[in-house]
């Protein structure tokens, strides 16, 4: 099966969505926010005046509270900037991406309209709706999405570690599965599961940059927030984790070895040095400024609650739900739904042990781009 | 409740679902079709070379066959224009708009992979992925939809006979329905009510087009099928029958006469001199060209099938499948979903009687307009 049509966030509201299970994408974007604002200041003071409208888009936006929230922070940068120069705002208009098989319906349907009321509420009619045009863009952003020249800036936030497909490699020609025991590159996956992931994440981030360089003017600002690696044989993801959960139950029979060893996720977590080589060499967009910070896989849950203590277990709840949202279609389309709720239960009830063993950390990589004006 | 929530075609992919039923609206596209590549033609012939985009909407997509039917016609148009004139052809930006209660996940999930493999084997890589740009836009084309000067064309069919609201004067202060045994402008509607809603038509016709005029570039087109009257009392509208049938059911006490009294549909059948003096009046744009044509109300399945002649029986199931699939959403949350399967039982068994007794055609109201350049 593609990857387009398994890899989406749980849909709906219910317990496992992502609509209610997203406060990590959240916590990470604001802790991007001084950045975010930099660009769009940096931006928005050199287009003006002239430019009468800022086009930007979302890659990856899913559909849940964080879908709208760069365009409010956007939004928020350009009433302060403009404020500030004295100037009337610029109109926006905002693309929100994601593959086909994400919930768009929810997005204009619900999101849409409680953003553009809380707009009128916070900001008048300055920047309601004849100021913010919102348009939903489906399709891979590892192909072409828009016409040339046609945005001023592109956000992302954990989405490009999703790269186009596994590798083909990590499955021999004689049908051997090279990364038997685990579903991404992970400390005991063999040397070539690296290389492999690698020259995958390689190929598909080339794409990325040269599609967007056909996509952004000239002098045009990108700001990508992925999962990285401080370096790239350093296995400090998540579903590294959920890889073992899935090998105990191989073990206790629950799940068959070869269907283990035949799954492995589009995900790499790449290192800023290989993000960087990538960058430079596919020559079209100069780094402005690149910057790592880890947070603990629970730090999110403690920093949302500043009132109460929350306990070892609601804490490896909302953790196993979290990772549900984002894992279960493309998980369950493999090893079948009816494994899911014992999957996710054996998550939640080791995850606090093998994070008090491990250094569990998400690291994220925030990279700021402008595209060259040759 | 709001009309933006309950009007919409019946989604899904059932048996009286929009995406099953939606000839009529495919066959008025194709009658239209030498006026559009008219328009397109003089288009890109004027602005080529320059322009390398060009900007499209739809307003009032919806979701099924038609969706896309515009845009690959005018792919079409502009691969032989640019063949004539020996020029590349230019990449085209085309959004879709709907409400948002419109299914866009079909139109991204089902619709456009399907567009974009036909448009591969039709016209190669020449207007493939890299070339045609399809977005969403949800919301009402009663307002602001796209950022000033964005657009070169706006193309709309079937959708602005739909009024933003039923007016409010067609129930008194004191509460009378003025209306009370019809549910749109019919022969025996008082004459306060063709007032009413010819009102409500002006004030939204002359919204709709100060909006696109905000929308598209100077000497931009727009071409608007709507269905039309070829005089304002003229009560040619398929809706009238509608209403005879739920009058029929108030007769039999099945539905309480007050449910009939308060309930009109945001729909006007304008004619062609109405729309001309609110074009005028408003003062954007300038009629280039108007055209009316009449269709029988099953000449479209006629045409359909020109291999077997279909018995009335089957013509009869058509039309009251076409008509259910776009009136069901609507009509249902005022009456109920339990009645709508009696009130096209009755609406298939009788129509033909009242094909037989009265006038029955749809009136097919085409204008071509330019946006002044002023």
């Amino acid at each position: 099966m593609k990857v387009e049509q398994v890899l989406h966030m749980n849909g709906g509201m219910g317990e496992y969505s992502y609509v209610k299970n997203s406060s990590l994408q959240g916590t990470v974007i604001s802790m991007v926010k001084p950045m975010l604002e930099e660009t769009i200041t940096e931006l928005c003071s050199a287009m003006l005046p002239g430019a009468d409208c800022l086009k930007v888009a979302d890659l990856g936006c899913s559909a849940g509270p964080n879908s709208l929230l760069v365009v409010s922070e956007i939004i928020d940068t350009i009433d302060e900037t403009c404020r500030r120069l004295k100037h009337p705002p610029p109109c926006l208009q905002a693309f929100l991406n994601d593959l086909p098989g994400n919930d768009f319906n929810a997005i204009f349907k619900y999101l849409l309209p409680r953003f553009y009321d809380r707009l009128e509420i916070e900001k008048g009619n300055k920047f309601a709706i004849n100021k913010c045009f919102v348009a939903g863009v489906a399709g891979s952003f590892y192909g072409r999405l828009f016409p040339p020249n046609s945005l001023h800036f592109v956000h992302s936030s954990y989405a490009i570690m999703w790269i186009s497909k596994a590798p083909k490699e990590l499955v021999t020609k004689a049908g051997t599965a090279l990364n038997k025991d685990n579903i991404c590159v992970a400390k005991t996956s063999p040397h070539a599961v690296f290389e492999a992931y690698l020259d995958q994440f390689k190929r598909d981030f080339t794409l990325f940059l040269r599609c967007r360089a056909g996509e952004i003017v000239p002098n045009g600002r990108m700001l990508l927030t992925t999962m990285g690696s401080i370096k790239s044989n350093d296995p400090l993801t998540i579903w590294e984790f959920v890889g073992l959960k899935l090998h105990d139950m191989v073990a206790e029979g629950l799940i068959e070895e070869e269907k283990l060893g035949s799954f492995n996720l589009p995900y790499y977590a790449a290192s800023t040095e290989e993000i960087k080589s990538v960058i430079e060499a596919e020559g079209s967009f100069k780094l402005q400024n690149m910057e790592v910070f880890n947070v603990d896989w629970d730090d999110y849950i403690k920093k949302a609650d500043t009132k109460q203590v929350v306990d070892k277990t609601t804490r490896a709840t909302m953790i196993a739900k979290d990772i549900r949202a984002v894992g279960e279609p493309i998980l369950g389309s493999h090893f079948g739904e009816d494994i899911m709720d014992d999957l996710f239960r054996r998550f939640k009830e080791d995850v606090f042990d093998y994070m008090e063993t491990h250094k569990c950390q998400f690291v994220n990589v925030v990279m700021s781009l402008i595209k060259k004006d040759i």
